[in-house]
């Protein structure tokens, strides 16, 4: 019997209240809108924007809210007029989205689409400001317009990569934030060039994920940077083949870095959202063609702070958002390298859960352990 | 009869003090050793820089020395082991070198030599410590390594641009540093598409050589920036479309280039040197795909500070030396550039003045009246 046109009670995880365990609720998925989809939800996994906004210090809160934004699902029914996307359809649904036709989306080089670029303060559907979700007639707040702790979601089109449907959804998910935003902030924007030195700052899921991308692209050297000397051994799992642990110094890391390479390394990415890690990522690089990416994001207070000569050296300082991936448009092909083997998941899934323990989740995150868990909706 | 492998007395404008007159003295001008050649001077322009270390404010003084570095001239003889040069070669010296060794100028980004880079302190050849100038017997200080207020001077070979014999000299002398600097900024380094919008911070010679990069890239907009509102009508000959004074306003200047631009220029250039325009330059260009580039010199204490969001929201900002042309494998094909009419150099060149009153194109300048004084060295 098809569900398409009505409202489908299914189970969502809730954050009722800011830092409070989620709770596993049935809830109505109302149906899908114009340019709207409704997704079943297969896989999600937890990513440090979902803990940050559960616990919410220093932000508006914004509760009931059902968050996640990493999953990969099925489409089970359109809203009108869509074109794009069908029922039985493989997608990943992006926090960022792609209208594709906005100055970003015509953009080459932009993927900050003016319609659907992230909004972290917005918890209804941009067709009519309303939630698509409700408990007993009471409205629940969307997450970055994906909300993936749920059995049925409904997402803007603009939202949604429609993907290869033999690609396995519990590895691939993770290609809906995190991991794509590591790899395409080394292989989109900081480019090295076979044989290049590549120094990663923070090596936590996303800075390994960069470290995947200095992989693939050949690096000689990956230089990883950490104030956890814990992260060290599994670092060395994906291709990390040099240590600097800030504290262990006396100087600068910049300028143990820059002796460590005769001068600095050709590339650097940052992925720690500290500031002082984002100065040094930037002096780090070598004078003449080096070039530093800003992937972390910092606090709302701080400034970046160079003397312009590092400047005028030649070096580049760049910034990149999701990668500086399109989601429709580039999304699909980041599957694909994962599907030839090109680009490693697998060992970025340390852990698994069913939904019903999704607390679990958020535990294993704030003791630091392991990259990602993903999250089995149907268990 | 031959000069070569001997003394050349010759007449060259010696400063001896700082910030007094130049004074036109008989110099002698030893022979070029290993790597070096001797060049006859025929065209000098006076630069910034030029005037900003004759004034020597703020530096080790160095007197007296023999100041200069934007050129043309002709190969007179050649050291030992020359095999790049001839005698009769037209020529543009340097002030920055091009060994064609080091990693810098192996790399294909850079133009930083390790060996040749700029060097403000250097006062003798490379080759033995010594200088080639003397009066009377007493050493004389180069300068950048090129000296070329002297109708003969001493270069290392890999400060010289052997340039096609057809060109100018009179002309295309300013391409030794300001107006390739400008120009190489834009097209080098900013390198705006065609129809896309260029910011220029500062409309003197370098600003205008930049425009002039704009100008030939076929951006639709160039929107000057000046304090000085006298240069606004000497820019419109640059293609400088409009003008923005910051003075005229009561908010920073980027928000009011956001305002007409609709959110940003694609590409801005800063040639001032003033760190609040470097500010200004970086954040007055577009999120998204907006480049900006820093050619001006700052002040050894100036901090460039910028929220780091401005960054992460994929705008670029990049310094620029020498507009990230190598002296030797780049500059001749500027010229030819000028040679068919893709470059315009003659409107940058205001005065000329002969040898003799060399000074008074050091009051030009210092009266911020014109754009280049070309100095006639056989007047």
């Amino acid at each position: 019997m098809s569900t398409a046109g009505q409202v489908i009670r299914c189970k969502a995880a809730v954050a009722w209240e800011s830092g409070k365990p989620l709770s596993i609720e049935e809830v109505e998925v109302a149906p899908p809108q114009k340019n709207e989809v409704r997704i079943k939800i297969l896989f999600t996994s937890l990513c440090h924007t979902d803990v940050y906004f559960w616990d919410a210090k220093g932000q508006n809160p914004m509760f009931p809210r059902i968050l996640g934004h990493e999953a990969g699902g099925i489409v089970e029914s359109v809203g009108e007029g869509m074109t794009d996307l069908k029922p039985g359809d493989h997608v990943l649904p992006i926090f960022t989205g792609e209208c594709k036709e906005c100055a970003h989306c015509l953009s080459e080089e932009s993927n900050m689409c003016n319609l659907l670029r992230i909004n972290t303060d917005r918890g209804e559907m941009i067709h009519d400001g309303k939630s698509r979700f409700s408990v007993n007639g009471k409205p629940i707040y969307h997450f970055l317009g994906t909300s993936t702790f749920s059995e049925y979601t409904v997402v803007h089109v603009g939202q949604v990569a429609k993907i290869n449907p033999d690609a396995p959804l519990d590895k691939v998910c993770v290609l809906s934030c995190g991991m794509s935003t590591g790899f395409g902030a080394t292989v989109n924007v900081a480019k090295p060039k076979k044989g290049q030195s590549v120094a990663i700052f923070g090596l936590g899921a996303v800075g390994l994920a960069a470290a995947e991308g200095a992989r693939v692209s050949g690096a000689s050297r990956i230089i990883g940077v950490d104030l956890n000397p814990c992260r060290f051994e599994q670092a060395k799992k994906f291709g990390v083949t040099e240590f600097v642990n800030p504290k262990d110094h006396n100087k600068p890391v910049q300028e143990v870095i820059a002796e460590m390479t005769g001068g600095g390394v050709d590339r650097s990415v940052e992925c720690t959202g500290s500031i002082q890690a984002m100065i040094s990522a930037f002096e780090c690089v070598h004078d003449g063609w080096g070039v530093a990416v800003l992937v972390g994001v910092p606090n709302k207070d701080d400034a970046f702070k160079t003397h312009p000569v590092n400047l005028l050296n030649e070096r580049t300082l760049k910034g990149t958002f999701f990668g500086n991936y399109k989601p429709r448009t580039d999304i699909p092909a980041v599957v694909e390298k994962y599907m030839n083997k090109e680009l490693e998941l697998d060992k970025f899934i340390t852990h698994s859960v069913p939904f019903s323990e999704i607390n679990k989740a958020f535990e294993l995150m704030l003791a630091g352990e392991g990259l990602r868990c993903v999250i089995r909706m149907d268990a």
